[in-house]
């Protein structure tokens, strides 16, 4: 299988083609497909344009409706609630963190509920869209059930990820975007096509007991929480899982826990038969830095602050210690000059959507 | 070691008429013992009666205020910073939270980041001041440094907790009260006593090797962040306490880092000789739930989302599926009706104690 590598803007420009042929909004079509190669310039593949084609099934599903009128629902000085109207995640999510940004212009913080949503893509984008104005970028979001808390053999909360976005001065910005598993769901994929087994901690069989098979999740298994298990501190992973889960769902009236709606790759879920919200559900959030502190002398401190880890001598086979975002970053900006290697079977998917959307095929 | 039980209403009176001694306002001297009791009811006895001397301590050199003027030195209609004064957290972290909640009510949230503090106990407690009034709470702090940075043989970050309150209905709150390491200090002291081994991923040597002796961290070793290692997803865990970290200590103008100054007790950690800000720093924070839904709405279905994960299968060798705060509300229960065990060292350092401070002893 060999892998070329296309360039971010071509990809762009085709994936957005595919948006506005689906009946996006050009802004929507150029958001939706900036989010998309935004995780594959940062690395994060799984959730880039090999998704494109899930949301097309979702479309086709009638659960995306690609011209949605996104709504403030309720609201206080400092909060929202937005319905999504079935839109895009990729869309609605960026929606949201305006409202939070204005709100943090003027109350301080600005804190957004969504509900009715689909899959937002990676969480530290939208996290991110709060580093230029001076502000903390929160993101969360829930997803389908693929994980199984601690002590459960049932799959009841979905990967959940947490981002939080902190500017600096001098240095690049602080970027936690984490799964609050073990491992997130595409890792899993990288190992099943090198027909790899996982580390222990990563995943659980169909009886609740721990295993190194990557297929298992699949087979009626789970992801495992943070910690993998008990005595290494699952019930933490657990805690931070179910807490995005009832921030994105329960707060918002989306869905939660096993009722979330599977995204429409995952042919191997099956949709919860009763729902108790309107669709996936999202929380973002935007702090003010200077609603505390001068921002000026917050990023100097920051600058501090990520001086002193980055010189932390290093345990023996490692090179530095890693401030959260170096990897990504560092990544982009190599992606952003040689290209962003796409696998095969990706480009395939790409290239049917292009034939069935009528869009030019620039990817040769 | 024959362990004896104590009756917490006996052990609040000790430890208010100590702290009282000590220089506290009646009001403080009180809410202080109530944290401290708190952390011994819901089964942290690590940061209970256990702690007093340690307090006691940081007031003999002179870094602990017991008679603060806790003031809002900066504030937004969402957000304050508070200065502690060089008081003790217990007290502190408190009225941070009242802030917290007054905000809220009038914002829809309230944030407030704190410095110039000292350890302020159980960052659950803090949380769940938010409850009663139908609002969401958080608490998080930093502390002196105990834990190595994924890669890093250095001690760069304390054990950082997070805390997040969320009211239930008819079931009881879900309250995650959770240390960003693998385990808590309290869970080494404990394998300590028993001369027995940590489990893998707890603790590194001085060396940064992974290791499972109990007394590592006292010799140059380190606590190893949620995830154990980079493979079990380390980098999560240290995200998250860098995370609390810049919160409580970059926001507030606190230290942060490397730079906050050990608790007392922690004789084998020396303060840093530059200091970034001004003593320990926390962050709370409170969110009305009617500022998202309707409070009672809301609290229907986190009653629902508490049933539906009380109610999946448990892994054989399991009762059932825990929610975040039942062990400490189930410990909570049965302490208040049969009394608290309390370690004879305990005991002695409380007996010593109210010696110094001409206080009746009424343990016997």
């Amino acid at each position: 299988m060999e892998q070329h590598t296309y360039s971010h803007s071509l990809l762009q420009e085709l994936v957005q083609n595919i948006f506005l042929q689906m009946g996006c909004s050009p802004d929507d079509a150029t958001q939706a497909a900036n989010v998309l190669v935004s995780a594959d310039l940062r690395g994060i593949d799984s959730h880039g344009v090999a998704r494109l084609n899930g949301y097309v099934r979702l479309m086709d599903l009638k659960r995306l409706n690609p011209s949605p009128s996104i709504k403030i629902v309720h609201e206080t000085p400092s909060t929202a609630v937005v319905d999504g109207d079935a839109g895009l995640g990729l869309v609605v999510a960026p929606k949201a963190m305006e409202i939070a940004i204005q709100k943090a212009t003027q109350a301080g913080t600005g804190w957004v509920a969504i509900r009715n949503s689909n899959h937002f893509g990676i969480a530290g984008y939208h996290s991110m869209l709060a580093l230029p104005h001076n502000m903390i970028g929160f993101a969360m979001t829930n997803a389908g059930p693929l994980v199984a808390p601690t002590f459960s053999k049932d799959k009841l909360l979905g990967t959940n990820p947490i981002a939080v976005a902190i500017p600096a001065l001098e240095e690049p910005p602080f970027v936690l975007d984490m799964a609050t598993t073990t491992a997130a769901y595409g890792k899993l994929e990288i190992l099943q096509r090198k027909s790899l087994p996982t580390p222990t901690g990563w995943v659980q069989n169909g009886n609740g007991e721990p295993v190194t098979d990557a297929h298992a999740v699949k087979n009626g298994g789970a992801l495992l929480p943070l910690g993998g298990d008990r005595e290494h501190g699952s019930h933490k992973g657990y805690g931070l899982g179910a807490w995005v889960d009832i921030f994105s769902g329960v707060l918002s009236g989306a869905n939660y826990g096993p009722w979330v709606p599977p995204f429409a790759t995952a042919g191997f879920m099956s949709s919860a038969e009763q729902l108790v919200g309107a669709g996936t559900g999202h929380f973002v959030g935007a702090m003010r830095i200077d609603a505390f502190r001068p921002a000026e002398e917050f990023k100097q401190h920051m600058d501090n602050w990520i001086r002193a880890f980055r010189k932390a001598t290093p345990v023996d086979g490692q090179d530095r210690v890693l401030i959260p975002g170096d990897p990504e970053r560092i990544l982009e900006a190599e992606r952003r000059q040689n290209g962003i290697p796409i696998l095969p079977i990706v480009v395939d998917s790409l290239r049917e959507l292009a034939k069935r959307f009528n869009v030019t095929w620039n990817l040769d």
